[in-house]
């Protein structure tokens, strides 16, 4: 045969594959760990970026913010802001870009073990959570059921051994729990048990964040340990779509501010309902709404720690449901991951969501789309990254292994190709040409095959009869076995027995120790 | 809740949603057709992009190629071109840079049916077919078997209907047709019966070349019609790695050249066997390989059609198998598209292929992945980017229809933001904050949701519930309905009843004319 099945078909199944495979060393190295250096897509060209911004800068000077609460206003006007004609609060771009200048360009976010302390901004790019599924993916019947305090624990243990989820937001409501104040503490609890890895919540009313920073504190050690090192971010929307603030999330930021709570500021607006349909005039109004976001925290605390989360959401106009896969949600992420770096902020996105029930392939398709398109994009904090299943209605576990292994590809992938005069290997050809013919077994080999390639553990990478007489196994299956084996021997000690035993004394903890133990 | 929850978890499922869903038409209009324009993403910055060029022209230079047919050889020592002191020919680097201004830029490629009719060139995006199982994944079974002229026949006409599979080169080997020149005249037939999209197929000698012509002469209505619309390319390997010229491939090349056959020119080089493990080096020798190719083809055609497919393919260096799915093979058929480019050739590259077996989220992943990448990087053809599993030994009827609806998000994406006055929607900001406080309904809205957004009817976007009520299917299952319901009823007559009989007459055709209508 002259045609290519010679070289694919056929396969490099032969004496120099053999020889690779006796020589190839077990990877020990990740070679595609978080924090990737993102930028090489540019969706926006640059002349399209400055407009975008450009209007919404305009947006924020003519159009301005409604329903701005007294302390917010009062505080702009003392600072630049101005009333319109229809008493709206606008701000002038010069003062926008005043906040701008002031603003936190970079900051670490905290483990409570410092191995998984980060730093956002710049260029890096790292994978995490977000959301808050109400239903969570039973393994036993692979339906949906309401999600369970026990499910975030249990989630919050598996992410505890997944390299990709850098942080963990709680992915799931606690639906058992009907008391409010009961759901913030024992949600805030389940993070502190199940990782060290850093991690965020939200807070129903701003009067529960006090008693959170408290069980913190004693989890820490003591009064003032959360400030020193604060793990745990809010997820706060103060801005509601379009362009008004909402004023109980205003109070939950100017309380997350007085505790040392670092904020995730989202403006989450649906295309076609709160925000514009149109992608351009979308990304226009949702980054004013963000900026307006920045303003209110950088005006009670200049430099405030606060990540800049225009999250495009797109909406399926047939149905009026939010829809968290396809090429729209893709390409209008990476485009705000753009913009927020293009005006210096450390800046998140959603991405990586899919509208899948099952772990299938619609699964796998949608969730690498956007995953990848945000991380080649650069956005630094790309939230919704792994687990979340159904349109952001569901959690499931064997998502959160799956998406694990991909994020190592969108890694690998954003990681891209050194340039240099070893890796280009001129006498390498060279050599290979005039000696064996081929490279296995070259010094170059070796060390490449162990610093360039990432090496899947849950991925099939076998030949169809070697699968077939291993089960036909499909990735859903093979993950469910994955996740089994972590929950079923994972059980973390994060938490000092004194303290814990303090805490629960003092709050009404509903996870009982028999739970956080195998059984 | 003030948190994010209230805006997602909830969803918009009020009453501004019922309005939405109301007055949403169906879209009629392929918002993301193939071709869209693409090279937002470049994996190389320009310095290492020009390295990695000049690298090549380095390699061809002091390095050159081995077992050179004598044909060639004399063809291109007249031509510039010198013996090193090894033998090897090397061609200069002026010499190859007069090759490359002088190849062809841009054509088209022919659909039989002129509707098909693509141009190959500039910064356009198309996805194909590519590759050669020789084992489909049977519907009944979901297990693998030897592939058959069967199954050939009906891949190509379920392609027939797939808007995004732009050209079908022969997915599978008829491993039923036991003689070699049997199985290409067969091969083609097959090609004929199920589609008129542009087609592709390999030769396994040179002297098969002619009668496959002479066939589609026939079913064209007569002697010379291909020539006048040439619908079909030759898939050829006339390098083999590293750096020899192939002596039957290169006999192949040379007589579709003298009979019109556009070619494929596929550089399938893998990665620490064949060519370097490090990407850069990779891509050294795979462009000076495919650059070897081009300056065979343009030393005897001066502006021949021919695509530049440099497809960097990856082993996993465990087992030294090829494998299609990863973050290595994206960023390199991403950087390999990026210099075809570069050098201004119609460039072809490998992506959308996976290694998992099941039609599962790991084949969803890897597909997209690569898909995204090589589609944002801009290459012009992208090969194996439907239907192809297991690391190209397989194919699958569902796969590609799971593919198709993908690929339309791929082009979504790559489509980007359109950015002007009316897309900004400046005053629709206005008047949806000044009146109603949302935009369902507005002018805008209409038109950007039939013209911006693409809407799945493969995928699944209903609720948990839903879901559940309907048979809480996965995407394997639904795509095998599709399929199901696409090869029971789809059997085009593209064969001239006149032109089947003389064309049955004159060669061995294996294809019962029972099996090409409905059982």
């Amino acid at each position: 045969m002259t045609s290519e099945e010679t070289r694919i078909g056929r396969r490099g199944r032969g004496r120099a594959a053999r020889v690779a495979a006796r020589s190839a060393p077990e990877a020990e190295v990740d070679p595609c760990p978080p924090g990737q250096t993102g930028g090489s897509y540019r969706p926006l060209p640059d002349s399209d970026l400055k407009t975008i911004c450009a209007e919404a800068f305009r947006v924020l000077e003519e159009i301005g913010m409604g329903e701005v609460p007294i302390i917010v206003r009062d505080k702009a006007l003392g600072s630049g802001a101005q009333l319109n004609d229809a008493g709206r609060l606008c701000f002038p771009r010069p003062m926008v870009e005043d906040i701008i200048a002031g603003a936190a360009k970079r900051f670490v976010y905290h483990g409570r073990d410092p191995r998984h302390d980060f730093e956002i901004g710049g260029d890096k790019v790292y994978f995490g959570t977000g959301g808050a599924a109400v239903q969570t993916l039973d393994r036993q019947t692979g339906l949906y059921r309401p999600s369970t305090l026990a499910d975030l624990y249990d989630f919050t243990r598996l992410i505890d051994t997944l390299a990709n989820v850098s942080w963990f937001t709680r992915c799931c409501v606690a639906t058992d729990i009907p008391d409010n104040f009961d759901l913030d503490v024992n949600t805030a609890y389940a993070l502190l048990a199940g990782t060290t890895k850093p991690v965020g919540t939200s807070f129903t009313q701003p009067d529960y964040v006090a008693p959170v920073i408290e069980m913190f504190d004693m989890a820490l050690g003591g009064a003032g340990r959360f400030r020193e090192r604060p793990f745990c971010k809010a997820h706060i929307s103060p801005v509601i779509s379009p362009l008004r603030y909402g004023e109980d999330a205003v109070g939950v930021t100017l309380e997350c501010i007085r505790l040392g709570v670092p904020i995730n500021a989202i403006i989450a607006a649906m295309s076609g309902a709160t925000a514009p349909a149109t992608p351009a005039g979308f990304l226009v109004q949702s980054t004013a709404e963000t900026l307006a976001a920045l303003i209110l925290v950088n005006l009670f605390a200049p430099g405030y720690p606060m990540i800049f989360s225009n999250w495009p959401l797109v909406i399926d106009l047939r149905t009026g449901a939010f829809c968290g896969g396809g090429g729209e949600i893709s390409v209008m992420n990476a485009a705000s991951g753009q913009i927020g770096r293009h005006l210096g902020l450390p800046c998140g996105v959603a991405c990586s969501m899919s509208d899948a029930k099952a772990v299938d392939a619609q699964m796998g398709m949608e969730k690498a789309l956007s995953a990848l398109a945000a991380g080649l994009g650069g956005a630094n904090m790309i939230y919704e990254s792994a687990g979340m299943m159904a349109s952001l209605l569901g959690a499931s576990f064997e998502a959160f292994v799956a998406d694990d292994e991909m994020l190592s590809h969108v890694h690998r992938t954003i990681r891209g190709i050194e340039v240099n005069a070893e890796t280009l290997g001129f006498e390498t050809i060279r050599e290979a040409v005039a000696g064996e013919g081929h490279f296995l077994g070259a010094p170059q080999t070796m060390a490449a095959m162990q610093r360039d390639y990432f090496y899947p553990n849950l991925a099939d990478r076998n030949e169809p009869q070697t699968w077939a007489e291993a089960g036909a196994h499909d990735l859903m299956t093979r993950a469910r076995t994955r996740c089994d084996g972590i929950l079923s021997s994972h059980y973390p000690a994060y938490i000092d027995p004194a303290a814990d035993a303090a805490i629960r004394d003092r709050f009404n903890i509903l996870l009982p120790r028999a739970r956080m133990q195998p059984a």
